[in-house]
């Protein structure tokens, strides 16, 4: 596997564009409107917010599914369309205006929406931009849908993988959005996905699923599950391998390479978190089962406090051998060891549950990296996982302290 | 029912004293150790925290209270002992040493510590203050013992009311200390309760259990549940009724005030957060249970971006919405009604999942208050819950960004 220039259009027969029509009233500068097409008719999985509260676009994407088909994502930046009045209507309008213009079918489009909650979707100004928007469709639109689907991220988040599939070559890439996994107001994470794979419907949504639960869903930002996120994947076929019906070698192959690129993505969107300045990579290992070192790690990333002296660059394991005990797991204090790692090098900090001596220099140097790793040992079995998250700024509560007005 | 003055030295026969003998090393000026002594034999109860890495004193504490019985209250602010070298021999050095100065058993003290993690207790510097601190006990000694125990906080947390019981006159007060209900390196939420009710070791318990869990459980400063979190009561019987030894009328009596006690002094803490400009009341009525209605104002007043809107008197209710979605409680979205209240006024702004169009002046004039109340209805039943938060602000970062070092 290798990674590859190109993102959601680095895959054969997919193009994009993105374009500003308006949603965006701020700042005429930034795009807001964001298209994908696929050459031909995709198998075509997503999976969705977890919250009740979900926005208009998620319903109607989740009935344009029911067949396992698609072939277009259309998107909007700047209103999330949730909690708003005519929400579903609007949805549906964006789907028929954009497939009318494109001669396709309205159940082939995926629509999504991103930004503020509870005011009306400016419909008439996205349908204004239709013909525009088509018009820039390019094989090299990947960036301009990428910037179009930003809120208050700061980075472009695009990855795309090369690999082989029982001996075919098969690409795979995507764009995301989100400065934050996690927060409602932003419309919080959005990927989107193609690959030239042929994988039947079936696959291709367990894919997804499998992929997603060790990435996506083990980054945070603020602990806020937005109603708006959303996370899809479309497969063309067009790179001839025989298609992928049944978890055999060759769906092995391409999850292994769906899980690289969402892991890449994921990280991305943690490291861009709202007013961020630092990674957080936290592994737990030597755990009784799985869930429990994710429940752990999930813990530790989550808690504000141990963000607070990550942002301090501050050396306080006592904050997230607390944030292990408020978790939920059993598990022995007395047996837990915790280190601090970066490029700067590393330093353990606790040993059986007690505080070791260290040079509190050489902790601050290492913690003054961008991208730490807190590597904690549990002593209790051989399970592991790693979460990835963010340190908690000034700049996080600036950002959400004036967002909507 | 009326508030009274003398906190945890209101009621009859309770004495207090609070010095500064070194435990806090940065500020000379600062109170460090705080005694509470009953002049006769009290029945007593505790609750702990929930986080199973326990500090060593709430162990000691718990074997103390075994008999159900107590009569001294010995904590230390600056150093949590907890996750610390030789803590639970510590944590009994420091009730042996105050029992000899006393002439009491060692048996007889609840100990507790608030303050750094993972330090050893600096034990010869507390003993070496003891006989100090027995010396300045006094009746009117609740504001010494209460600065004592002080750590990030910024206002002193003491509160008292009379009442009577069955006709008799009973007193009951406390002191509190917590920037947070919750935050581990604080060593966070204490708070200790005096009352000359007679009341048995059963009664008491089941009191103070039913108190805690509709107020201290209900307050959030940022979801980190600490491992210092102690509250005890201890009850004399000076005040000549009969002893209370059923859930009767007579317990009613005392619970209501006790109830009334612990959430005022919830309140403090809360609206005592690091950093805090704004105590948040976040009211849900009209849900299918109380457990329902909890758990909805919880994931309220503990959303990291509802809690940055607030800060930034934004009207942003769809953060609202969605920290109720996440929740895990089912509910119909489209039932919900939101509104903010303040002695400035109130301003409805979402009307069945919907928002409603308001005016931006006049609900930023009403969020300008220190005091703000978001009053949900979810329209699904009949019960309610109301739980106390604060907002999320720069000096909350800048706090626990640098605590330790």
């Amino acid at each position: 596997m290798k990674y590859i220039d190109g993102g959601v259009c680095a895959a054969k027969g997919f193009k994009a564009s993105g374009i500003h029509v308006g949603v965006k009233t701020r700042n005429k500068d930034k795009k807001d409107l964001a298209l994908i097409v696929a050459d031909c008719e995709c198998t075509a999985a997503a999976v969705y917010t977890k919250n009740i509260v979900k926005a208009a676009p998620l319903h109607v994407t989740k009935q344009h599914l029911e067949n396992g088909k698609a072939r277009i994502v259309f998107a909007n930046s700047g209103n999330a369309n949730a909690c708003a009045p005519q929400g579903e209507e609007n949805a549906k309008r964006m789907c028929s205006a954009i497939a009318a213009e494109l001669g396709m079918n309205q159940t082939d489009v995926l629509v999504a929406s991103t930004g503020v909650i509870g005011q009306t979707l400016p419909i008439a100004v996205i349908e204004g931009g239709i013909t525009e928007l088509v018009s820039e469709l390019s094989y090299n639109g990947s960036n301009d849908a990428a910037a179009a689907i930003m809120t208050t991220d700061l980075t472009m988040k695009e990855v795309a993988v090369e690999f082989t599939v029982n001996g075919k070559t098969v690409k795979l890439g995507g764009i995301a959005k989100g400065s934050g996994m996690i927060h409602p107001n932003m419309g919080t994470m959005l990927a989107f996905l193609t690959t030239d794979c042929a994988i039947s419907s079936e696959m291709i949504h367990k894919a997804l699923v499998e992929a997603t639960n060790i990435s996506f869903n083990r980054i945070s930002v603020d602990g806020d599950t937005s109603t708006n996120d959303m996370l899809t994947l479309m497969a063309n076929g067009l790179a001839g391998n025989d298609e992928i019906t049944k978890p055999d070698k060759a769906y092995n192959e391409f999850t292994a390479a769906l899980i690289t690129l969402c892991i890449e993505l994921a990280k991305m969107i943690a490291a861009d978190g709202e007013g961020a300045t630092h990674l957080i990579t936290c592994k737990v290992s030597e755990a009784k089962n799985e869930e429990e070192a994710e429940t752990l790690s999930k813990s530790v990333i989550s808690s504000t406090l141990t963000k607070a002296a990550i942002f301090g660059t501050d050396a306080n394991w006592g904050r997230i051998l607390c944030a292990m005990g408020y978790s939920g797991v059993d598990f022995c204090p007395e047996s837990v060891n915790i280190a601090f790692e970066s490029k700067a090098g590393r330093i353990d900090v606790c040993k059986a549950g007690r505080g070791l001596p260290f040079d509190e220099a050489n902790a601050k140097k290492i913690l003054s990296e961008h991208d730490i790793t807190i590597d904690i040992s549990v002593n209790a079995g051989k399970a592991e996982c790693t979460c990835w998250g963010c340190d908690i700024t000034y700049d996080y509560i600036k950002i959400n302290g004036d967002y909507r007005t």
